[in-house]
């Protein structure tokens, strides 16, 4: 029964990327480590590039140089 | 001081049902490890059912099955 | 389907009060929202006094007063 | 490589106020644990002020009080 | 520049199933958004199966049925 | 009422080390955003090295290289 929280910058990605996203990592956690698929829980947040920083920017700064 | 987060699917839940989860979380916790009711924090997550996967799908294909 | 995550202080409590904890906010999000109890996911951390801040203060600091 | 999520009410929190947080946070972390400014990533969550309960109310009560 | 949080109950992951985990997560997230795997974060968070409950239960009492 | 989650490598911290980290986001969100201090919570995990992964592998691996 795991829990995956996925957490990306809000950038376009499709209901179909997250739908390859969400088979891929409880495939991976059946693959690995044996678990149940209908119990494994995938959750994804879209997060906005103001309120994402990495090296002390936001992304929003980042994607702009 | 208790911290509680909930993540439910995004499909309408009303402010007055939102009241009663925050009343009824913060009531058990004071009631089963006598946790102060002023400081404990709930937060409610509501997540696009595109973006919430069970069993390998998201909750957006399950919910069209 | 929903997902919940109780934060508490590690200062002992007993796995009788973890299953009411579980048990009771499994029943209020069936209650409340009518969430299927079969698939409603609770998780408990317990973190360390030292690791935990509230007012500028950790809660060892806080309970040594 | 640390990771920082910041959850705030949202309530109006500028671009650069955003920027401000992700800064500071980054430095906080260099100076009192001499960690790696460029992989420190900071996350900051605007949560609904009637997703938010403390005390057993939401938010948007306690503003309107 | 994703961040995945990997949650499963404390049951004796060996250290290599955690790399596979990690390896695997990292390469889905490369191949299906094209993310840099350089600035891709992933934390497993193991659970104690008394804190864990699912379907109003902990694991540790659906483990001894 | 901020709530702010730091997520480190489990590899020394001291108390005092996160005694400074606590004061420190309370100060830098009461500066930045005017947020009262006597309601800002901040949690520390401290996460075994096996258990995070960067760029496709452990920081085990990493350290170790």
């Amino acid at each position: 029964m795991p829990f995956v929280n996925i957490r990306i910058t809000k950038e376009g990605a499709t209901a179909d990327q997250k739908r390859r996203l969400i088979e891929g990592v409880t495939d991976l956690l059946a693959d690995v480590l044996g678990k149940n698929r209908k119990t494994t829980f995938v959750i994804i947040d879209e997060v906005d590039t103001d309120n994402w920083g990495i090296g002390g920017e936001s992304v929003t700064e980042l994607r702009g140089k």
